[in-house]
């Protein structure tokens, strides 16, 4: 496998857009990323794509991935679409990746886009087909269980929860893209509609439509398109069922595929500069960070408090806003952290820029509605 | 990148099992690819599966191919749905080659799978927001302009485009998987409804349920499962417009998918012994055959009334019976084309087998009712 770098990265503004289609989302962030990379589209051997709800939100339910390439030129090559949840992004991430690693290709592309508003399913919000769902155990009711647990075991406290969502939005207001530009407070967190006990509606992140797109090429090329190229050092990808009647403080999943990275970007988690993780509700951020090794299980809000996590802290953790404040819609989120990323290492992140950042992980971690299966991926990239 | 072998394949009857989930037949396909190929799952390094309507039909809107391969033990690896309409099933067996091919992973899986019916949503069969669609230039009137165009340009008749289903409704009656396995005549052809002048319903393949597996090692180590597994010498997979507004009776697609094929493997068509091709519609076998260029434009019809695409001919295009008569559940189609295959290499086809065959070509092509772009991927395989 050779090395791989990315050259190339362009995104759309995060939030709802009742009226614009995945079409014009999917053509401004491959419009941008092609522009950045001052690459033309013919010189792009291969593309992905990752989404979750094109079929049963915008109809597009075979080939979307040909029809949102093809309105910038980006024809005529193998175009996949693959879907992993919220994992989608990132695992075309992984695909595009892979297919330069493995001398197949010199440059790929990676587009991720969700469009979520409009005609939202009704099995979106509650799975009917499962145990699972008709006990009421859909993903806030999950997060939900797995913070009692967290509070039990570790006297976590719900104000240190909410201290994330804090921090998130205030990082959120940092950045152009952002779905909220807002800053709050403890109170407002606390003061949100109760949703599920203890998570009230501001411990977890909004819908959103959006699309980001990042353009790799094998690094021995990378001068031709950019004298600033960004290297793609681990990449992992994994499955697993969770933790369901085992630990609902702590996933597996993340501890297996962050090792996996790691070993294969030869540096541990003490060696990262900051990290954009999955922070779907406040107490994701603290389960996955300590599964991905950033700190002892158990210890998160502890250092939240001493400041650790902040923007100005030792290490920051979604200095994007996150899923949060940036938003999540679903199949963008994934290349959207490669973005994130690509800017602070480039120096161009603005207000909200990690000074000196040269290495960064992005996570994600996606499940299905039957409850009991799912997928993690990690990347990590390098300056 | 390093030779790749199959060495173990199932698939399960096609056809419409109204009161079979879909978790069912993949679960038949998978168990029986594992059995074939006297693997452990754990012993599997990665999995892709191919599928268009598991969102749609089955409610599997999210992570699909972890709900899928979990159930057969097939989980805490890379597990990525792909979904590129009739291309489905093989693109998902591409991806399971090139991660063996490029040396991340020895042992790949790939499955294709769909369940159609049941609850067969509306825009299948019209789609509403399109100009074409609207226009009814859905998939049958498509292809009548296509083989009106056909019999214009090349004096092809309606009764040669006949005798392609009466070849491969004959051939189906000897596959035990068939959804099929009556013969039929050309008269019975004839006579069927009128569905698009000129193609009656005997013209057209079914919708239906199946699902199909192949598991790939890296040529170094196929003999540790098999003593005849099989090599994968070419894979492509591309997209394009279609003809509109040029030529109707040839595909651009096809004859680049195929070109790159024949290099990779570094064979040309007349070295084929017999061919899986996508037939979906009679003229479909025409168009895509003289494409494929194993004869001149025009001269598919005139070879076959000579018998060239039978099964004692001397290139027999569709011994499964095709898509008309085996059946055409989307997803599990390409993966069933390697899994036919693999039958005749190894002389266990039965009535249907292809003696002495070494070299063997499978086809697929899928559009998206945005009618004007789509995917066509090749595979080649030796004995």
């Amino acid at each position: 496998m050779r090395e791989v770098c990315i050259f190339g990265v362009g995104m759309t503004d995060f939030g709802k857009f009742q009226d614009l289609p995945i079409e014009n989302l999917a053509r401004t962030a491959l419009l941008n990323a092609i522009k950045d990379g001052n690459v033309k589209p013919k010189e792009i051997g291969v593309g992905y794509c990752g989404n979750m709800l094109a079929g049963r939100v915008s109809g597009l339910y075979s080939c979307p991935a040909e029809i949102l390439f093809e309105q910038v030129g980006i024809v005529g090559i193998p175009i996949i679409h693959v879907e992993n949840a919220c994992c989608s992004g990132s695992n075309a991430f992984r695909e595009a990746w892979i297919s330069v690693a493995s001398d197949l290709y010199d440059v790929a592309i990676a587009l991720g886009v969700e469009k979520m508003t409009g005609r939202l399913p009704a099995p979106l919000v509650r799975e009917k087909n499962t145990m699972d769902g008709a006990m009421g155990l859909v993903m806030p009711g999950v997060w939900a269980i797995r913070a009692q647990k967290h509070m039990e075991k570790y006297g976590t406290t719900i104000e240190q929860l909410a201290k994330i969502s804090v921090k998130n939005h205030a990082n959120g207001c940092l950045n152009p893209h952002s779905q909220y530009k807002k800053r709050i407070t403890v109170e407002e967190v606390m003061n949100s509609p109760m949703i599920c006990d203890p998570l009230t509606m501001l411990h977890m992140c909004p819908i959103g439509d959006g699309a980001a797109a990042a353009i790799l090429c094998s690094a021995d090329i990378a001068k031709r398109y950019s004298q600033n190229s960004i290297r793609v050092s681990g990449v992992s990808l994994t499955s697993g069922t969770y933790e369901y009647l085992r630990d609902f403080t702590f996933h597996d999943l993340e501890k297996r595929a962050a090792e996996e990275a790691y070993e294969m970007a030869g540096i541990g988690p003490e060696e990262l500069d900051f990290a954009e993780v999955h922070d779907c509700f406040t107490i994701a951020e603290v389960i996955r960070c300590e599964s991905l090794g950033f700190c002892k299980p158990g210890e998160y809000p502890i250092l939240l408090d001493e400041g650790k996590w902040d923007l100005a802290g030792d290490f920051p953790i979604n200095p994007s806003g996150g899923l949060l404040a940036k938003g999540h819609p679903v199949g963008a989120t994934g290349v959207a952290q490669i973005v994130e990323v690509v800017q602070h290492f480039r120096g161009t992140a603005g207000e909200r820029q990690v000074e000196g950042a040269k290495v960064a992980l992005t996570h994600c971690s996606g499940g299905t509605y039957k409850g009991d299966t799912g997928a993690c991926s990690v990347v990590i990239l390098k300056k």
